[in-house]
């Protein structure tokens, strides 16, 4: 990859979180500046991620696919920062996954060139743009799925036009009754699958579900329908294995979002006759959270038994600080954050570090009771007890750690990475 | 105000929306493409601002104001876009309201030289941007809120280090039990003008609420609960003017969301030794909405009577478009937009319009049933009448209303705006 043209980038106050009146400057200069969460160099809100906890989940998942043997394509939206794809790929990673054309555009700027697209191609607009990268880039490999003739015969429109000078490569979608997207049935696949083999425009390169959906947190419940699942992929993956409908030298079976993913890990790998790559999607586990997906990694651990169980699982990266900005009554105190920024999809942010100016050398963790207990656009409701005596005060800073990192990342279009006691040493770019 | 710099932005393909394989543009050169959003010119999804909506509403609130003899500042938070505060201020608004330092900085940058923050002051770097600003533009006029001695002491400390050339001014909140920021009963507030008027950093320019939160849209116990309200803060600014507690030639009275904002306009105006400037900070009325706003304004028109029963009420400008890119099943098509798209904190999109090419000439009114059931981050579930007759198809595109304006806006770095028959007039830059 390459981030140069990130590093040189320039950050200035019209980005949220920027110090307002700080010089612009490239991001590769502003480590250099000393600043200091703790120490009211930053407005708040701030949305900043842990250096050590986000080293610590490239390498726990780098070694997690390395013990299982499946490979991993990291889902890029999560993050949409070329600079953790450049890490994940540097941590083993196959590839990177995409849910748009966008976002495919946007890894090839930076120089990734294995990319899968979880999600259908469709549109002039995007049929276009995948031709023109793929006839731009001889070394791109590009996949994205297919569910419907429809949809294939609308690729085929726009492709026939187009004159590619390559065929374009599809996975099959399979999906679930009462799911999203992805054929319901095993015939129904079949037939896609047959109709993309015969297609001018587009060759199989394999099968792709997402099992994330069905994820509920009941372990035994969910291995025996994720289970399940992937034997439904396997069986269509056979069936088009022995019709010879796969092109290419390899056949991909992917599935695998960060709930899940030690199943599909466990499960899905399986001979065909070419060799066959299983790819692991998860996204969320590279900054990891805590609320949603710190509950379903539990389950995780305990399945994947041995050292998994044992060693210290993922952990938060993504935190958001704000200020106490009043204490109007009694178990009250209203932060300077909101819904533009901090997760709220799942649940509120979740109260963790409670930071006073004078008195404490470091954050300390806030009582068991304070919580979280709403948001409007640019305040939080802390709720804590009234008569409480270590209670919040007009200036403190508090810290939030969210659940589901996705709808934090895309409220920041920069982000600083901090040290453990949050001195800045750098930012990450987004791209949403 | 001067959006040069704006105009002069180059937008490319590494932003959300932008064709990926259309050159970079500046602002100023996107009208000239000639893109069309039914065309396929466009990627999906895609984030619209109708013109003829958005000037629309500018007309209507600058009349709305004119009428009752009210000033405007209405929210920046909504949009974050300079290029929709020049229209706002064109259009006769007094300044331009922000939630944060950091939006106060943006509004700086582009030449706003009125600015509330209808929030409290905090923190070092906050209180020195400000400082900062103040002193480098005199004619800057801005003004903050303070609810408590604890934060009025806090930003003292910081500005007395400081020495800023003038003071700070400041405006009390009063709130309600049970309701946000603000201070809970009369004596509470006089006591925390008191200690304003006397500080050597801060004065007091005027009084603040925001009656927005407790508005439900019963709109007879609305118009007393807000009334009652305005009664309040008419008694504690009647209060501090007995006691000479405001400074300057002006006293500000401010409250107003974009629910309530005609209750206000009627009860809050009243007479004090000084002149009284009104101010509403509404915000969303811009571009309106298609959902919780939109039913809030019915009430607003039917309270309000006269022409504004009978004129056309604000227009829905913002709309989210996609394309179906699966029927799995019948009665459900997914789209190809989601949470990272538009908005879904109050609730779901409204589908709107649908549009096939080749057989629709212009985009068809949805059928009422059609709903969008529920949002992943990336897809859309609408639900529609299995057995109907008129069904999405893959590769339709639908237009989507949003309910509350400010958590779309935010998922968009540049939104393009179109005429009516959805041909692209120029693009709008936020930044959040």
């Amino acid at each position: 990859m390459n981030l140069g043209s990130i590093l040189f980038e320039t950050l200035d106050a019209a980005t949220k979180g920027y110090p307002p009146t700080a010089p612009a400057l490239p991001l590769s200069a502003v480590r250099a500046q000393g600043w200091s969460l703790l120490d009211g160099d930053l407005p708040f809100p701030q949305a900043v991620i842990l250096d050590s906890a986000l080293a610590h989940n490239q390498a726990w998942m780098r070694d997690f696919a390395a013990a299982t043997g499946v490979l991993l394509a990291p889902h890029g939206k999560t993050t949409m920062a070329p600079q953790i794809f450049a890490q994940q790929l540097a941590a083993g990673a196959w590839g990177i996954t995409v849910a748009t054309v966008q976002q495919l555009a946007l890894c090839v700027r930076f120089g990734v060139r294995r990319i899968l697209m979880a999600n259908q191609l469709l549109g002039t607009a995007e049929v276009k743009t995948v031709i023109h990268l793929q006839d731009a880039l001889p070394d791109l490999e590009f996949h994205f799925l297919v569910d419907s003739r429809t949809q294939l015969a609308a690729i085929e429109a726009v492709a026939s036009g187009a004159r590619p000078q390559r065929k374009l490569t599809a996975l099959l979608e399979l999906g679930v009754p009462g799911g999203r997207t992805g054929c319901r049935t095993h015939d129904e696949a079949l037939a896609v699958a047959r109709a993309i083999a015969s297609s001018g425009q587009v060759t199989l390169a394999g099968v792709e579900c997402y099992e994330g959906l069905q994820v509920t947190g009941d372990s035994a419940r969910d291995a025996a329908i994720v289970e399940d699942l992937m034997h439904r992929v396997q069986r269509v993956a056979l069936a088009c294995d022995a019709e010879g409908l796969f092109a290419g030298t390899c056949i991909i079976l992917t599935a695998g979002g960060s709930a899940a993913f030690d199943i599909v890990a466990r499960v899905l790998p399986m001979q065909l006759s070419k060799p066959v790559l299983t790819i692991l999607r998860s996204g969320c586990y590279v900054t990891h959270d805590s609320g949603f997906y710190d509950r379903l990694l539990a389950a995780v651990r305990t399945r994947s038994g041995g050292q998994w169980q044992t060693r210290p699982g993922l952990k938060a990266a993504l935190e958001v600080w704000s200020q106490v900005q009043s204490c109007p009554e009694p178990g009250l105190a209203i932060l300077t954050m909101g819904k533009r920024d901090a997760s709220y999809d799942i649940e509120m942010p979740i109260a963790s570090k409670h930071y006073r100016r004078g008195r404490d050398a470091a954050p300390q963790p806030v009582p068991p009771a304070w919580t979280i207990a709403g948001m409007n656009d640019q305040h939080a409701y802390l709720r804590f007890p009234g008569d409480a005596v270590d209670r919040p005060q007009v200036g403190d800073l508090v810290g939030c750690g969210i659940s589901h990192p996705c709808t934090t990342f895309d409220k920041w279009r920069a982000l600083f990475t901090v040290d453990d006691d949050y001195r800045v040493t750098g930012a990450i770019r987004t791209f949403f």
